[in-house]
């Protein structure tokens, strides 16, 4: 009988509480369970390269934790994927991001996808990260509803609307034929937003990055494939100024 | 407690007993099981773009008969993904290439990926599928043993330290940094040549695309996720002429 | 003097009396004549992929059959280009698809081209193509009308008046330098649209598929080339089951 | 019955002698004839950037005269493509370039093509052609003899087998599929690189720019084809000093 | 002490007048200084392809003269980049083009850059710069004012208008981040622009080709660096007939 | 008269002494001096993606630092640029990386550049880095001389030939028509690499990434060029555990 896997997601900010694996708890079962950590050093919340940058030490210590309990793979919980190179270079468990599986499971669903989001700032750092993940012919569009992040959570009936309006437009206009969630903070919207499109005629998927991202982490791992050490080769022990990462 | 999913192998071709279900056995668990079945009309084998053609038909009776069957996801048995296209278009439960499923994966785990595989006609196929599915330029290389197919069985030793040697070769000359066996008749080889690539100083993950397609189509069935129906329509049932494909 | 060259169209679907050479009749010459086979098995009409593939088998029984005869050049007469790779796999007789020639020929007379046509279904496709033939960055737009076809023999004219509203959309808001014809059963109705778009005061080449790929496929032929049996080799002869292509 | 088309060939260089219509007298027919004239003013030979633009003036006065002769299209011979765009901007009548249709004419043919030439020189003009002709991805190589251009007239044989030998190189080595002589100057060299390959089993097209030009040019001036006068709108006429082509 | 560097302008019109160092006196220092040439052949402006070609040779005459002279670096006034190439074959001095050069300052400041400018026809050429240029992912747009360009001087004040709104639509819709102003007869315009752009909320670089150009060239000049002469190898001096180019 | 600008050099590691600010002493001038800084905590060497991300909390701080120390430009001094893109979210004042300013000079002079480094580990990062500048298609190879980091102090002689073989291999087997060093430690070496490839023949530009830089850098600053605020979007302050940058 298979061993049970242990996903571990590391969600890398410093603010408590932002994320609850509750939402995620209908995909465990006798073969999968799941573990969370947050960072102790970093950005209360991401939402620019100088956040993504702040947020990386923390999530290595986190990661390197994550090994040496044994966990079968680590999760990213962050749509920029901050962390995810050096994350693999220093642990040989394998390590996913959400936005780089998400771009690729969109790339194999449909012919092009775009993903919606809420800030302007990221585009160049999603179009980027499509470039270095070989998909960027594949990215219709990058779509923003340009809604303050603070005000999030006050207006999440507003944002769910907006993220639906816009995912319409990419299918309309930009020729979408999927949608990428841009923010792993809506989890759970894609049902909304899938309900949307279809009222309007389009049976497309819409691709939750969290969800997604575990149970194609799962997969892998089950099979016994994680990131390759050539591409991430493990760095040398230096000693470190100003950082206590626990042992590596 | 999650329902058992079934994932419906087709092979794509009229010879019996290439194809043993045994091989990934060790897969299975109280969430996944799978089933099988072989084209009626068709190509004994698949070795150029003519057998891949003459292989479409008897791949959609099969896939409409999978949908009927209620299976949860399908799985068309053969690098070319012959019918993918297609078949996606005829049913709405997803249905995956193992080549598209590969390529994505292994350019997630690694920076470029080489595919191993026996015959040089299909060079251009796979360049081609690499375009397609919009991972061109992930692809470092194709490299290919140059043993003829008949042969393979009778030289199945011969062939996995073929496909071993130009694996290394990708590595070291291609900058290959994850390698996919480029048949899937090579079943169960990948172990021994990840041993040969380990022996030789690089731990790199080599694709066995079977496997890696069966889990990653289970873990997005899980989700809910399945092809778009933007991209791939239901054509209208129209008088075809010469062919019985079962109910559509 | 000049040997006659025969070209053969080949019109991949099973309805009888869609094809009529006497659009073509006046490119006939001392040089140059036409002959012309329907499939026998296969879809009545193409627009998917499903269609496409159904129309393979007998696209191929008559390109073996059109070698026997003799023919110069073979054509397949369809936007799809159904059954071309295997086609040119089979005989040496050099065969052109109207979907690659016409981009080919687009892409040299203008600096980006668009292609204007029926079905929002075949947009993925004909993006494929444009990245298999090589030419994606050169495609400007794909134009849809949104008629359906089953309608467009009865509504001819609403659909040339629709097709040059599209072309003159594409020139005026995606930079598009040339048209193509996205349909090979618009053969005919090039010089409507040139019309009105020199009447918008743009000069540009408007490309009827099937006149101009008979002309590139006669030049070509003359001067003794045809495709590469290294990309496209003769498949070997195996035993098929539910298939009879004639001799091969 | 169709009138017989007049070709008219420019080379581009002002030494006598070099080219002779009597090398593609074959291809004269009852519908098709050529006709020819060099450049007044410009380089003796064309071998690198300065010489092309040098010869560039004296091209376009002969495309001038060429159009007030009333001739269907107009082919600059050489595979630089001199003035093939500001010449079609000065003519309504088509004007080809051996380069661009060579280019296309082999992506149509195999899957990936090289170039065989005799000067390193030109490689990176052959390269940026690639790109601005929109197929640089079925580039597969350029390959030089190196053999000094003043002595190819004294030493034929040798560049023959050169040619050969590279073109053999490429088909093994950089996977192409398709070869285009890369100086119209090796016009009539195709047959002996055909058959060197075919001995060592490579059924190939090797593409002589000049014949394939020549009657892609007259193909599509039958069906009345012409580059579009949108990227080559017509310039205004205003007072040249130092130069004088003649009425435009 | 640093030697005081010459760098030469050649504007590549026969009209005087049009180009006043004065406009870029600003940027001289103890170490750097400015000459400038007009050609003595070719046409009075620049508005296609044609008007490009003939303004070549004079160009090279005057790329000739400037080596004689010493300078340091050869900028050619022109956002064509007219004669770029042949120039950097013909002389060891280094020689930039402001397109070129402003093209891969905008790809290091921004995302992605639009180019504002005045013609339609000059779209294709601007496109196939960033081609060869290797930076056509980086270009969002191309954006034109569309007011004759005979008419550009009385009508400044609306041209300066015209450049800031299509440069804020390129900001708004085509997703730029750094504005190109497409013309080096828009020299002094940049700050005007910029202007209109800050008070729409938009802090971007609005490059201006000519002081970037001179600032970049005096920069690699001061470090030693030049053209590559495997790239731009040295003509041979061969004997042309209806050109005096003077020594070379 | 123009005002002194100040560069000032930010080495992000933690090891004193590696730079050496007489090595771009003789570019010093009456109008441009330089300073520089090292980071207080990261790794005491950059050879991995792992030190890179601990390399830019202590480089983030150190340019907050030089922008309230007034300095004209930021140049970080790594050829993995890190830090790069957050610092510019961070400062108004232009902040330049070594490689991004390299590839593009590069791109410039030669029509496809080579990169030659120490460590087969850079080579991804190297890559992806020449994707997100948008210069992929210029970048010929990156060649890597593989003796060990910890040794090159004490073996620099042996280093210099190496990096000149690895040069001399890139140009003639990989077309490079320009040559990048690949670390920022080898300030200085162009020279000799420059000697070694003219004695073989080849006159091509050696770029040595800091004063290259330097020299961009002042150039476009005098211009009064930066970065864009679009791209590059000023991060609103937050809460940061764990990091202490100094003002922002």
């Amino acid at each position: 009988m298979a061993r049970k896997l242990d996903i571990r997601l590391i969600t890398p900010v410093t603010t408590r509480g932002l994320r609850d694996l509750a939402e995620i708890a209908h995909l465990e079962s006798a073969d999968l369970g799941f573990s969370h950590s947050l960072i102790d050093i970093g950005p209360p919340s991401i939402e620019s390269e100088f956040d993504e940058a702040l947020s990386v030490p923390g999530t290595l210590a986190k990661a390197l934790a994550a090994e040496r309990d044994g966990v079968d793979a680590i999760i990213i919980d962050c749509m920029g994927d901050p962390g995810l190179k050096p994350a693999r270079e220093l642990v040989k468990v394998p390590v996913f991001g959400p936005s780089e599986t998400s771009m690729h499971v969109a790339a194999m669903l449909g012919h092009r996808f775009s993903v919606v989001t809420v800030l302007e700032s990221v585009r160049p750092l999603l179009g980027n990260l499509a470039k270095v993940y070989g998909v960027a012919e594949k990215l219709a569009s990058v779509e923003v509803v340009d809604i303050p992040v603070l005000e999030l959570a006050a207006r999440l009936e507003e944002v769910q609307e907006a993220l639906a309006d816009r995912a319409l437009h990419a299918v309309r206009h930009q020729h979408a034929d999927a949608i990428i969630l841009g923010c792993t903070g809506f989890l759970g919207c894609a049902g909304r937003i899938t309900d949307r499109l279809l009222a309007a005629g389009y049976d497309i998927p819409v691709i939750d990055p969290i969800p997604t991202t575990v149970m194609v982490a799962a997969g892998l791992a089950r099979v016994g494939l994680r990131h390759s050490k050539k591409t991430y080769a493990t760095p040398a022990v230096k000693p470190l100024v100003g950082f206590d990462l626990g042992r590596y």
